[in-house]
């Protein structure tokens, strides 16, 4: 929709993977629509997903023990973090909607995104306490996971060996995104690209294209504890 | 027991937290029991978390499109991964129990703790397809969750505003460590560690202790959907 601003938190390592295609499609079909979109390409930036004492510029609150998370509110409220985390930060409040890009590893995102949830939304920005779940601060924002699987759709259903895909979405969906108060969308999920044909990957990036065609008009799913077990 | 190896993976970047806490106290009470005990301090060794090209040393399989879980595959094969995560594989290898000590950042582990897990389980080491799950290479080892949370036990329920712990567990007990054939025990959840006094926080430490006394006599969860879900 003309005037919406996109970010895509993106984490692959390789241009021409179906991750990259993934990527590629969506700046092109936003933009087109006259979305303004910004693209956080994290293994390009080699983002650095470890929390440590770095991301304070300046001195520690309590120089004798350190807690990441307490010093890193103090630092936000003094505009005391490191740039690439400010950088990030600064991204994320323009956005109306973050699409997240990334092949599932372990269950989960790979390790490099993880570091920018940890880092990025920080107590302060994203949330304080109390400020949580439905009053988390980036409450009025849509977020969006479209992920890889090597796993089939099979094995990712309630009676699969691996458990209904919407288990292991739970902690990013709900623990994450609910949390710092965004409205989710479904996922977007690509399964069993290991095993799939050249054709059928086609499809997943039409498919991905075709979706974001109406985007904006898309209810968000629900995200609350024990309904989303129920579903 | 003795003659017994732990190997304890810690993600803490404070010697005098509580994560610090639940680390000493467990290298001790094994150690008096005659275990050999091997300890990875990820933030002291500054572990590299993100998954990259850097962890094949020579040539790639396929230089054109770099794919990380077939070039990882393959190096393993040739001995040609980087020594970080050799020497990683060789800890766990040898070990018979473990541990891994964290607080839980995000409903999951902290990215560098994550980055341990993308980087050296990888193929060909812990799994194969097939050889996953029950047949996983890393069968007839015991592994462990010992994580400290901000969140109350209270909010960890089924009907708390976070959901079961278990929901949580899920990706990490059975995505990853069931996946790699680990018999998982049951997880040590220091809960409300920010909300909870000096003395309530020695009790922590010295039911943990405690705990390690006879945790040879454990029998493993179970890490099966839907059971898991229905306990």
């Amino acid at each position: 929709m003309a005037g919406k601003k996109v970010l895509i938190i993106y984490a692959h390592q390789e241009p021409k993977s179906l991750n990259g295609s993934l990527k590629k499609v969506a700046v092109e079909e936003l933009s087109k629509q006259g979305c303004t979109v910004t693209v956080s390409d994290l293994y390009a930036m080699n983002f650095e997903p470890r929390a440590t004492r770095n991301d304070i510029t300046g001195a520690l609150s309590n120089p004798e023990v350190f807690r990441y998370g307490i010093e890193t509110y103090e630092a936000y409220k003094k505009t005391a973090l490191t740039s690439d985390i400010l950088e990030e930060q600064r991204k994320v409040q323009e956005a109306d909607l973050v699409i997240f890009q990334f092949p599932l590893y372990w269950f989960s995102v790979p390790a490099i995104l993880k570091g920018w949830m940890d880092r990025v939304l920080c107590q302060g920005f994203a949330f304080d306490i109390p400020g949580f779940y439905d009053s988390g601060f980036l409450k009025g924002k849509l977020a969006l996971l479209s992920l890889t699987t090597g796993g089939t759709a099979e094995m990712y259903t309630r009676a699969g060996v691996s458990g209904d895909f919407r288990y292991f979405l739970w902690p990013l969906q709900h623990g994450i995104l609910h949390f710092c108060g965004f409205k989710v969308l479904a996922p977007q999920i690509s399964f069993g690209i290991d095993v799939s044909s050249e054709e059928e990957r086609k499809v997943m990036v039409a498919s991905w294209a075709q979706r974001l065609k109406s985007i904006w008009k898309e209810e968000p799913i629900h995200c609350t504890p024990p309904w989303y077990f129920q579903e």
